[in-house]
């Protein structure tokens, strides 16, 4: 009699709104364990829920070397999601484990909010939101994205998509930074590539659309946000560790930034000063949490759980240029 | 010695982001009186303060026969915006008082604002920003537009702005309805011109605009509010009573629509029992209020008064056909 196969679903929500990423694992013969705590796990909690596990269908958190060494049995890490900051990805190579991802299935979904995050950060909806449901009325003052520099920060998917919605509004300028070149790029013909000092000092608007790794954490210290306008937007709805928590703090209680917007921060769930600060717009890491991304991203990941029970290759490996930004 | 010439600016704010409009109004060598309650105006106290006055830069307050009939010098009235359901326009007429309006500035201002409204109400924007900033972590799902109807109520300047900016989030369709036929209107290609019912009942988002006037007042009551999607997304950056908010409440705290968005309403400024419903999203008449419209609807107005010391015809005198609707 053979052991049962176990996968251990790691992100929360997993199923909740459609069964069918649940059914394609069920199909697959395996064991599903969902999260017991339902909530981001330490690497703590992980390592001791990873002995006997044979795949692992994660979501943001660490995946590091010290739960690595405590997998046993696994033979895929499947992240729902497109950011790879969280596992180690050469300490799983190295056990020999693949790992996938879903890049397609968030972008559209964290595009639109980007755009809901910068409109609402330019006319204030939700201060004025919070303040009339406590009775205030106050005409807010806002300004509009056609007298304005919108710039974006990483123009892969999702920032190119980000350009794509911004046509519409007719910005005044849209200033785009990346490593790659325009002919790599699927950007609309009105970005202009710039670098990123004259993106950061030029721009009304930031949003921030990279991946973290060595080279993007911290990038937004007090030195960056101090080269932006006054009364600048800055958005961040790629990953907390790009912008630096500490001094985005320092900068808007100095007065600076009209208005921030954060989906994402350092520790999450966030618990921290940056809620007290009005101006701020704080969501809860939900991007990419639309029903349908969030479905497609979960059956996604299932399918490829499923693959590997059949000893198939997988559909959507991590590429080979993030094993090389981790060394 | 002639007795001063004065004008009242009953619209608030005024001047206060930009003095450019009260520069024009010094210039022409008129008397300034502003508002001395600084909120809007009931049709009393209005008609209390024109007695004596010559020329009237207004707001979205009621200027009826009652006012009118205490106008003693008044030679003109500049409206500060695009809507005309405030003013007794006939009554005028009698008088001998043309009307003018500022129809263009204020429409870009509007459509971006719509927009940010519906992506919030689509993605629980405003929702999670009031939990992050009491302490509570919860990652909502929400819906993308691309897999959205947007029917819009109203397809002139500020209707065809919305759909021009939805272009770029590629929405499943765009339902229209306005009683002007397609080459009448500006509008992209993709917007579906139906019936106002077919509009509704197939329309995942619905957002209006419309002029408020006999035919529309109460428009969206009982009847209309039960034939929308249970979980549709309703938006009006128009007039207040297009939707009755009476019904507007009995739907909503009977659980349909998953989320509403309103920045006008029936009383202004508003306190009613809608800010406590968290899922509505309020604003305060903050639809033109970007730097730029604002200015430019508060200049339009001065010069108005500046033409008409000088004797010289109006600018912007409303339309015939907004004397014909009040009929």
């Amino acid at each position: 009699m053979t052991a049962k196969i176990r996968v251990l679903v790691t992100t929360v929500p997993f199923g909740e709104v459609d069964r069918r990423p649940l059914e394609i694992l069920e199909a697959a013969g395996v064991e599903v364990v969902m999260n017991p705590l339902n909530r981001k796990l330490t690497s703590a909690d992980l390592a001791s829920m990873i002995p006997g596990i044979d795949y692992l269908i994660a979501g943001t958190e660490m995946i590091d070397d010290a739960v690595l060494s405590k997998a046993d049995r696994l033979k895929l890490i499947a992240r729902v999601g497109i950011g790879l900051d969280s596992v180690d990805l050469n300490a799983a190579r190295r056990r020999g484990i693949p790992v996938t991802y879903t890049p397609d299935a968030p972008s559209e979904a964290v595009a639109d909010l980007t755009i809901g995050l910068i409109l609402s950060c330019l006319r204030q909806i939700h201060t004025a939101n919070a303040r009339m449901h406590r009775g205030e009325w106050h005409r807010h003052f806002g300004r509009r994205l056609g007298e304005l520099t919108v710039g974006l920060v990483g123009l892969g998917r999702i920032g190119s998509g980000v350009a794509r919605r911004l046509g519409g509004f007719n910005p005044r300028r849209v200033l785009g930074h990346d490593l790659l070149t325009r002919d790599q790029l699927r950007i609309p013909d009105f970005v202009e590539l710039v670098d990123f000092e004259q993106l950061v000092s030029e721009s009304d608007v930031v949003s921030i659309h990279v991946p973290l790794n060595g080279k993007t954490r911290d990038w937004f210290d007090q030195r960056v946000l101090s080269s932006m306008k006054v009364d600048a937007v800055l958005v961040n709805t790629a990953r907390g560790g790009i912008v630096n928590e500490t001094d985005l703090l320092q900068t808007m209680t100095g007065g600076n930034l009209s208005a921030v917007a954060l989906d994402v921060f350092d520790v999450e769930p966030y618990s921290g000063p940056l809620s007290e600060i009005e101006r701020v717009l704080l969501t809860s890491h939900m991007g990419s949490m639309s029903v349908d991304s969030r479905t497609r991203m979960e059956v996604e990941a299932a399918e490829e759980v499923a693959r590997a029970v059949h000893d198939l290759a997988p559909l959507r490996p991590v590429p080979e240029t993030a094993y090389e930004s981790k060394v």
